[in-house]
């Protein structure tokens, strides 16, 4: 028994990494059976793990919410707090801008429990961003009375204002840097 | 005849002056009947000029456009072109989180006369905003390389992110000070 739940908790994460590869791939359109095949699993055990597709895609997406606040607890121990708050907004308009489709997707699904999914996720962003937001002020480097919130709320600004630009990550991160260095200090 | 042209032009623009008002108070909810009654005209009157009700609120956009671009050129002749720059980006705060219902219901419509009076819209913004980027950037109040559409770009994005924030302009203003003085200048 132990041996079989070992095995089901393998295929889930291999199913997981290869669909994560797929979405990042093709967005929201990546093809469970795709997935199946590189996984080198049965379309019936893609289901078993994920029911439907969105199970699957709320997956992969918080999956990578938490490696991205894993990284952001991280940064937050290193010596440069300016510098770790900085490369956080950077990694966070990085993500933002490439899951795009993925949260619209969510978002237009609508039930209860993407609603909760999200709030989730947004309430996990705030936390491990403001230990970082209060490191750069106590070393100084940010503006006085500027809040975690303000900061994510700025960046989520950035990305949605260039959806659908040529070069989103691109433009998004030469206005990061326009909102870091401030359009007129 | 030129004083029935007279007449018209007056009803025209005074349904055009009560318009606004009731736009304003009402949004895009406005009803064409209170309208025509506070301007003292027929149902008729109102919709010999205003054939449909997109057509009333794409002329109320467009004067009010009008207008805040007026004040942006106004602005560009000023002696601090540093002030001047932040206080059309604050006009274009509270034009933009007030009018938000209005281009929202615009954009829904899709149609091709909608689009290309967006569209018409938005260069002539850039085009007014240029003069007062160019102006703080030669008074060295610009950090270097910022363009207008970056700048105007921003903001949309300061709109676009507090949008359903209990008091959006408030918030919005609050994130516009921090955008301009920078996160961590």
């Amino acid at each position: 028994m132990p041996g079989q739940r070992a095995d089901a908790r393998r295929n889930y994460e291999r199913i997981l990494a290869v669909a994560e590869q797929e979405v990042a791939r093709h967005g929201a359109d990546a093809s469970l059976e795709q997935i199946a095949r590189v996984a080198q699993v049965g379309s019936a055990t893609v289901r078993r793990h994920f029911p439907t597709r969105i199970a699957l895609l709320e997956a992969v997406f918080r999956e990578r919410v938490e490696v991205m606040c894993a990284r952001a607890r991280e940064l937050a121990e290193g010596p440069d707090a300016r510098a770790a708050l900085l490369e956080w907004l950077s990694v966070l308009v990085t993500f933002s801008a490439g899951a795009r489709g993925l949260v619209e997707l969510l978002q237009g699904e609508g039930t209860e429990g993407v609603s909760e999914e999200r709030y989730c996720c947004s309430a996990e962003l705030t936390g491990v961003t403001e230990p970082l937001v209060a490191g750069a002020a106590r070393a100084g480097a940010l503006t006085p009375g500027a809040t975690a919130d303000d900061v994510l709320t700025l960046v989520t600004g950035i990305v949605l204002a260039t959806v659908g630009r040529r070069d989103q990550a691109a433009e998004a991160h030469r206005l990061l840097a326009l909102a870091v260095a401030g359009i007129s200090p």
